[in-house]
């Protein structure tokens, strides 16, 4: 089991932290750095690049600078490599393929990766068309820091990347996931032990794993169903959690600021439904302590193998 | 003219059922097929995909889903048809044309053509540059379910099509209607006799026909005007009914409730302008019931020949 | 000088005006005119086509509409000539560059400059790919009439363009700006007199500049910051502006009505973070009064040689 408290600092590199190390993930260990996760993005500003799809970039710059990090989106892979440097960390989400991210999305996930710099997947809709799959079986060769999808997702791309638990077939319907996050479970740890990284599964009970440790979290709103981009935008904050933190300390702090962002803003008197939920959510994200994100509720389990 | 009792249940295609039914149709029986339209998209959650412009793609969506539809947008050829095949309906917005679009488009309307699915097309800008005209021109090989569109566009688009009532120099100055929706009376009638299907025209007064019967209905606010793809999103819209209805009543569901939403959003106190007001709008879009919709001012006329 | 009481009307091309008139540009004669550029912005809603940048084109496109103009975003070379023919005023914001700008930016950037139509430059993230910094190399053969940008960007840009005051480095940090806009000021200056049109530096204090006469203007939100667009919003209103007065009066009007707006919206007692300023943001923009926009602080100074 990784040791929180041997995970390297930021500036040397905390994503390729590895270590054997064998004690033991708290829940108070993970308490204190998911509090100093978000005290370090809003002292740092860190720029997480994205390739990312058209319909939700928006919102996902929207909910980076929310949540205090810093969003640019490019399409040249060129310019792929250039964010790469100039950032922190990296976002590829699959949403929507252009052609020209046959050369882009390879040269983004090459640059994270020689670069040791973190870089985050979203598989959206896997398993429709031929680009998207080609893209996303080449990820496996740059293995992404985390990857962050729905419970279809974690399935589909477990069986893409040809691991035991998934399904190539796929079981998305569009970008919807057709399956609980449970039933993702044995793709989840799959995918995190084949790229020695992490994976957070979303859904109504999110799932973070780095393959040894799984953390549940609860919160949210169905609201985040009913506007568009509320995974692509996570996928986004968690790149920018990235930048300063431990993968899998990264990945629960924008599960749980989503989670508790959905569940103030869907409680809020001026909510009526997911126009109004938009704006309240990144009022949440912007306003919300790294307290409030850190007290959240999650669960802490061990993987039996 | 088209009987309301006979159409068919969307599982056997609805699209494809032009009877020569001479049974009335009536107000009443428009008024029950919409709310159960309004009732069975809640239900059903069906997906629309759509090639669709970049600038509204997002409210596009999020109209889509805050009605009760599902939404995917993509861009390439093969993508184009994958959505096609897991959705129930289709949407063409031509709004923005990349380079692409050649392929794509052309693929998703042979798609749904073949697979008897219900599409939707908006001529957005009709008349500005070669391959929009050219992709336009071809939309009548693959006759759409309903074209969705502004009045300049509806007389550009008879144009182009070489229908009598229309012109093809076009009226649009950019994407705006210089046209009131009664000088394309002819020109909607036209098209849908054209296509054998079903023609939605909107403005400060919107027209529904499907070439035989024209349904008028009012009601929205000058603010849709302000907002960016208001138009766009009620195309959208459309193709998530059309999912589940006829396309009669699926575009004059959709407009309906296009028109209630947004005559209700601007009557709220908290709406100050077209940020707000667009706030207002989504919500009331998924807080409308069936009955309010079901329950708003129409008219409905038969063609004289 | 430029004598404001001698600039064209826009009927008769306004943005050719390059008088070498000596009477003084005063206060009062800026704000009167200030005024008037937002009535017949109201009374025209000229249309300001637009080659703009995916991420924020949907905020661009609703702050155009919201300030009383008209907006529309092409992709396709014929059509950037057609959007420049069809309107009143041009954008060009290289915020995300795609393959097809390689023609389109250059069509769009030939077309305003050869119907002597006004056009708005954003150098967004100048310094990043090589196609960005092509297109905004020859961006110079085409002089823009108003460059809108950020302090890092007006350095960098100067400095591809081989101006003294630049710097070819950049300092831009991907989109953000890590400069101030004093540390700017050779530079805005300088792209001044190099294009003999008009600067508009944003930031904490705006400078508005034709190389003879500096405008500086406070005001808005360090919200805008957290909202993605905001400058090329800016930009956007600009060209709408610039569809309707002279280059100096257009920027400085666009500058001041955002200065407004922002200030404006970040004090709603409903605004709790970016999601409602922005909301905010976009009303104050259509409802803020002419007067309000002229009446706002600047102070105008004369470049010493």
């Amino acid at each position: 089991m990784r040791s929180l408290s041997s995970f390297d600092s930021p500036e040397k590199g905390s994503t390729n932290s590895k270590n054997a190390n064998t004690e033991l993930l708290t829940e108070d260990s993970l308490r204190t750095r998911i509090a100093e996760t978000v005290r370090e993005v809003r002292d740092q500003t860190p720029l997480a690049g994205s390739i990312t799809n058209t319909v939700t970039q928006n919102l996902v710059a929207n909910a980076q600078l929310a949540f205090g990090g810093s969003a640019a989106m490019v399409y040249m892979p060129d310019e792929a490599r250039g964010i790469v440097q100039a950032g922190r960390a990296f976002y590829i989400n699959a949403g929507t393929i252009l052609p020209i991210y046959e050369q882009s999305v390879v040269a983004g996930m090459d640059e994270a990766h020689s670069q040791h710099k973190p870089w985050v997947l979203d598989p959206v809709a896997v398993g429709l068309g031929e680009l998207r799959s080609s893209l996303l079986r080449q990820a496996k060769q740059y293995p992404p820091t985390i990857i962050r999808c729905n419970a279809s997702e974690a399935i589909a791309l477990a069986g893409l990347w040809e691991l035991n638990a998934g399904n190539a077939e796929g079981h998305a319907r569009g970008v919807d996931s057709c399956d609980s996050v449970d039933s993702a479970y044995a793709s989840a740890i799959s995918l995190a032990r084949c790229t020695g990284e992490v994976v957070a599964v979303s859904g109504e009970v999110d799932l973070v794993t780095d393959g040894k440790t799984v953390i549940y979290c609860t919160g949210g709103s169905p609201l985040m169903e009913k506007i568009t981009g509320s995974g692509c935008a996570l996928g986004g904050v968690t790149a920018v959690c990235a930048a300063v933190s431990d993968p899998l300390s990264a990945a629960l702090t924008a599960s749980l600021a989503f989670d508790v962002a959905g569940k103030n803003a869907a409680e809020k008197p001026e909510v009526h439904g997911p126009g109004s939920f938009q704006v309240a959510f990144l009022d949440e994200l912007y306003t919300l302590s790294p307290e409030e994100i850190s007290s959240a509720d999650f669960r802490v389990e061990q993987v039996s193998e």
